[in-house]
């Protein structure tokens, strides 16, 4: 392995130990929200998308193949900063009817920074010819969305009204 | 104010000293990013959403005031860790002709953090009634989409094709 990455390969590859640390660690974090939410359909929400993680892992493991690389992954420091303060809106709102306000909101940043990563990777799959990655990296892409959809119906037809309750 | 923030109140108002201490990291880091960029059109980007972002930070102090508080930010973990994957694309990537590629896509993980967070303040903010602040974060929220929009666009039409050359 280089020792100063120089090409687009490399950086495919260092984006993709980052957001592959970041699902692991998303993977570990759905259940604790889903522990913590009050709502039931949020608590749903969140199962659910602890499965779909399940599967987002494995399509990334396929696509380290691909690029003939073992599956590792690299602290992602944005991922943590933004688990971090979930951790803190669920502390600090522990006894509040805007708690599941809090945790969503905060579900919403971690499938923004995903959607903003898949987006890139598959730019650069295609940029590279890695035309077997991209409708992988797709489906990811379009459940990660479909999650930040659901979450916000979630919001205005329920969790924030409660929360302004 | 409480030790334990209670209310959606709160939580708004937690919520925009995180975003406001975000644009102020934001406002620091565009002109390094600038000035890292090899591409003319990528560094005149960044520059006009410094730009962009100084406004934005006006607006966040008319919110404060609008709910009768003084602007004031809290650390927001999760642009710390965006920004310092930025700077560590931009170390390792430092000679390399995908360097830009790498900013541009650290760029677009800070705009899905603030499309995410203009996205819950203004759902709340229409909650809780705050009817003056919404057109504000609205039009906030359109810069963010536009220039996540224009970083896309700059990354097909040539960022990405040189980055792969």
């Amino acid at each position: 392995m280089p020792s100063q990455p120089k090409d687009l390969n490399d950086l495919f590859h260092e984006t993709l130990k980052d957001i592959y640390f970041a699902e692991k660690q998303i993977l570990r974090a759905l259940p604790k929200m889903a522990h913590k939410a009050n709502g039931e359909q949020l608590a749903q929400a969140f199962e659910q998308h602890r499965t779909e993680t399940e599967g987002q892992i494995e399509r990334l493991e396929k696509v380290f193949e691909m690029i003939g690389k073992n599956p590792r992954g690299k602290t992602c420091d944005a991922i943590m900063g933004i688990i971090d303060e979930s951790k803190e809106v669920m502390e600090d709102f522990a006894n509040s009817d805007a708690l599941d306000a809090g945790i969503l909101a905060a579900a919403q940043a971690v499938e923004h920074y995903e959607i903003s990563r898949y987006g890139t990777l598959i730019a650069w799959a295609e940029q590279l010819g890695l035309s077997d990655a991209v409708p992988l990296l797709e489906e990811t892409l379009a459940e990660e969305r479909r999650t930040d959809v659901l979450l916000s119906k979630l919001a205005l037809a329920s969790i924030n009204v409660k929360a302004a309750a």
